[in-house]
């Protein structure tokens, strides 16, 4: 199951970078499995610096279910959220996140602000991370080299 | 200068107030000091947890000046950011903030998780607070003890 869904995770990645975006994708999945949104960053494409993965991904959950939370639901994402997305997963009650790789940089779950190990942030959410990190680092090394040339 | 553009974020929270929503309200200001976007919290009324006044003042000020990053301009909001708000900031390269009343609770600028005093987190981010406090603090105080009755 672990494997299923982030490989749609990765799968998005993948359309991203062949858009020339930096190719993160996520996936959320409700508490019957069923997956519910899927997305990938398109920052370049809408010229928005907050259209990352996550942040489209949610708001399509909730778009498309018509609920107000996601409680009970998991989001799967290739690459170690940053401060702004970890905001929008607490926001919107997520009960699990799984991540492929960590962001040594930008990422806050594990690295950097850490927001939801922090004491002033209360949150029931499950963090598992370490997925296809072999596979993710290769496609993201690929994309920043390309675009080096 | 200051008091003219707290006011107008205050007149956003009142509209807010209005509607039944927490009444939060956010401005953003350019280098010209021309106001280029004002928004209120619409989460009841769009049912989604993610429409804080910071979100949708940033998503608007980006798309109706087209530009990519809101370098040199100033948000303006009446109550402290979340972290998922700060985020926003963040990812929009926002130069200043001003907002008016700490929230101890949810905050996260001088509060909580101190977004960008982190060692990890990169900003030019310039904080200034305090301002109307009483008048907002009011305000607050209203709305949630009326929707308490």
């Amino acid at each position: 199951m672990v494997k299923e869904f982030m490989n749609l995770a990765i799968r998005e990645a993948l359309i991203a970078y062949k858009k020339n975006e930096v190719p993160v994708g996520a996936v959320i999945v409700d508490e019957n499995n069923n997956v519910i949104s899927k997305a990938h960053n398109l920052v370049e494409t809408y010229n928005n610096p907050t259209f990352h993965a996550e942040v489209l991904a949610i708001d399509r959950a909730l778009k498309t279910t018509g609920r107000r939370y996601l409680n009970n639901c998991s989001i799967w994402v290739t690459l170690e959220p940053c401060v702004m997305c970890s905001g929008y997963i607490l926001q919107s009650r997520l009960n699990y996140l799984y991540f492929g790789l960590e962001d040594k940089k930008r990422g806050s779950v594990e690295n950097g602000v850490k927001v939801f190990h922090s004491e002033y942030i209360k949150t029931d959410l499950e963090i598992f991370f370490g997925f296809q990190e072999k596979r993710i680092k290769r496609i993201m090394q690929n994309f920043f080299f390309s675009i080096r040339k």
